[in-house]
């Protein structure tokens, strides 16, 4: 059971994914976490997608592990309620407005030793979500087929994710540190200064500052040999070499180890180097695909896999779910397990593998507010009347 | 400054993103993290984007904050030096193979307490990048445009990030455990199940279990108000509303509250609900895009910025680095750090704001190598022997 966080209390008063998230990574690890929500479901009880039978599926998601409590946060009892909880566990992620009722400050009043964790939309008070965020990175421009006049999003709110699992790693790191010194402290945290953070460390911004500007690759692995390409039958593989091992296991697999150094002789590259291998890349590809081509997908997988060689299918979620072993119980990440007004679907535990089995807790969501009667149950009195 | 991590120390055998995400992570945050590669550099250390210089963006990006060693990993020598160092810091994240001198039995030897995170591509051994798994989350189907024979890859490397993240969480989580309990361990961390592990917090995966198969949707939010818009000069933007607070900000700004309501009677839908404006949202978007259309970028940003509505717009990286504010050193996230041998430029600091300043230190690459002789003869006699 991968109680690594006994003992751990976290209160959380969220909703979409970046909080939720920081909640959910330390409920799976066996933190309790307690989610409060406005009475009756807050902004994303109903976000899709939905079971059939209705349910949010995306908030079962989110919520997993965690207990659900629904106060009526409009008010001055709910509010009071809830801040006893939070001064009980003695710490708090939100992405609510942080003012008033739920000021830090005032939180603190009575657990001088509160960690509370703000998340808001960028560093200066601006509305932001993942979606316009993206707009702003620059990524639309360079993804795909995209055009001047049509950039094109990710699919993966991939900046609410880095912002949760940030939160996380901060929320352990403030905790760390008022197990040393006593102190706690008021974490602040945006979406965008998240996003603008992964443009850095990937080199990203420094390139645009410095260099020549990024021009769109579709598919292929930037500054590297990686591409798509199709199969005789009409299905599509990635295919990757980021080392000399991987691009030799690749020449290997396709037959075309003596082809790739008359290539290399044509254009006058090393393609030892992945330097050499991105500047020769259409070469390269156009070999290449003669080999996929004149293969069926079966073909293509068996001897790609005898290879080591990097690849992946394409497939879509549908086949994944359906057809892929590592989307299954056969992966000790899954379990099948009934959810709330949802029947029984693929769930997946914390991805750390700490070598022992994940707990079935870990993967349950509760329904929407049902634990509301049994915490405020057990709520110390001397919070209660605070 | 930014040492809340303080006195924590982590030895990193690594390459590439997910692994020195983690370490940057916890370095930016006051961890002592020493990162060991192969004399000359590993298969990382000139990955691209390059400086004009030559010198490995992506490489700095990655590992700020960081000591930097090199030794002759492919002799026992130098395997014996990082053994001995993995002990003293007594933490390791790898994404190495972790056998032979790497084997975790053989390095808790003399660190029974020893705490190391593996990072591999997937739970059972198979070879796996971040390119390589996006192919078979089904994610590049229903990005932009893509057609069944036209899958569109997302650029970020985001499933990196994630992994990245959460063993940074994982490790946080390990070293309270060793706190409370004295006892170390082994945590594995699979890319790929950090890929399910999202899907599956999105409600994706259940979604393609029990309903419908989701299709492309564009730039379009999913189950919500979300679209793109051109201006009248050949700017686009992005806007949302996830909540009823958003979606009046929108139609007031935009002067079609009225109008909306006749669309609501015109295609029977409730437009206060995200169901009601996802399943009205071409209808919706013909209209809006009247506005939008008339009127220049300056004039729309101005307008919806007034009325707080959630937006952002489209840009390249290249004016998001020379134009935008936030991505400047007026936002507290950056600072203008000279790096080796590519000047100075942008460089974020932890997104995490713990109340104080972050740190010059917490933004500055070390050169590769640059800190193996100092690093070496601080380990203590102890370990050097064994």
């Amino acid at each position: 059971m991968t109680d690594i966080l006994k003992g751990l209390k976290l209160v959380e008063i969220s909703a979409f994914i970046a909080a939720p998230l920081a909640g959910l990574s330390l409920a799976q690890m066996g933190a309790e976490v307690i989610r409060i929500d406005q009475r009756g479901g807050g902004p994303d009880a109903a976000r899709w997608p939905l079971s059939p039978e209705g349910e949010s599926l995306y908030w079962q998601g989110l919520n997993k592990a965690k207990r659900s409590v629904q106060l009526d946060l409009r008010h001055e009892d709910g509010q009071r309620t809830a801040r006893a909880l939070v001064q009980d566990a003695g710490m708090l992620v939100t992405n609510r407005p942080d003012t008033g009722w739920l000021d830090y400050d005032r939180l603190r009043e009575h657990r001088p030793d509160l960690i509370m964790l703000a998340i808001r939309g960028t560093h200066d008070g601006r509305g932001a979500i993942d979606y316009t965020i993206q707009a702003r990175t620059g990524l639309p421009f360079l993804t795909g087929r995209a055009r001047a006049d049509a950039p094109v999003n990710q699919m993966l709110p991939a900046w609410d994710a880095v912002c949760g699992l940030l939160a996380a790693s901060g929320l352990l790191a403030a905790e760390r540190r008022r197990r040393e010194t006593g102190m706690g402290g008021l974490i602040e945290l945006s979406l965008e200064d998240c996003a603008l953070w992964m443009l850095g460390n990937l080199g990203m911004l420094a390139e645009a500052e410095l260099g020549p500007a990024r021009q769109p690759t579709g598919n292929d692995v930037f500054g590297a040999f990686g591409s798509d390409f199709a199969t005789r039958d009409g299905r599509r593989v990635m295919v990757a070499a980021l080392s000399n091992r991987q691009w030799h296991a690749l020449t290997e697999a396709t037959g075309t180890t003596d082809a790739m150094d008359h290539l290399a002789r044509a254009f006058d590259v090393d393609l030892t180097t992945d330097a050499g291998r991105w500047t020769a890349r259409e070469p390269i590809k156009l070999r290449l695909a003669q080999w996929f081509s004149a293969r069926d997908h079966a073909s293509v997988a068996a001897t790609l896999t005898r290879h080591r060689v990097l690849w992946g299918p394409y497939q879509t979620i549908t086949e994944l779910v359906r057809d892929d072993p590592t989307c299954s119980e056969a992966n000790p990440l899954f379990a099948r397990v009934a959810q709330p007004g949802a029947g029984a679907y693929l769930t997946p535990g914390i991805p750390l593998d700490f070598g022992t089995p994940r707990s079935p807790a870990s993967r349950q969501a509760h329904p929407q507010g049902a634990d509301t009667d049994d915490v405020l149950s057990r709520l110390r009195p001397l919070f209660a009347q605070s």
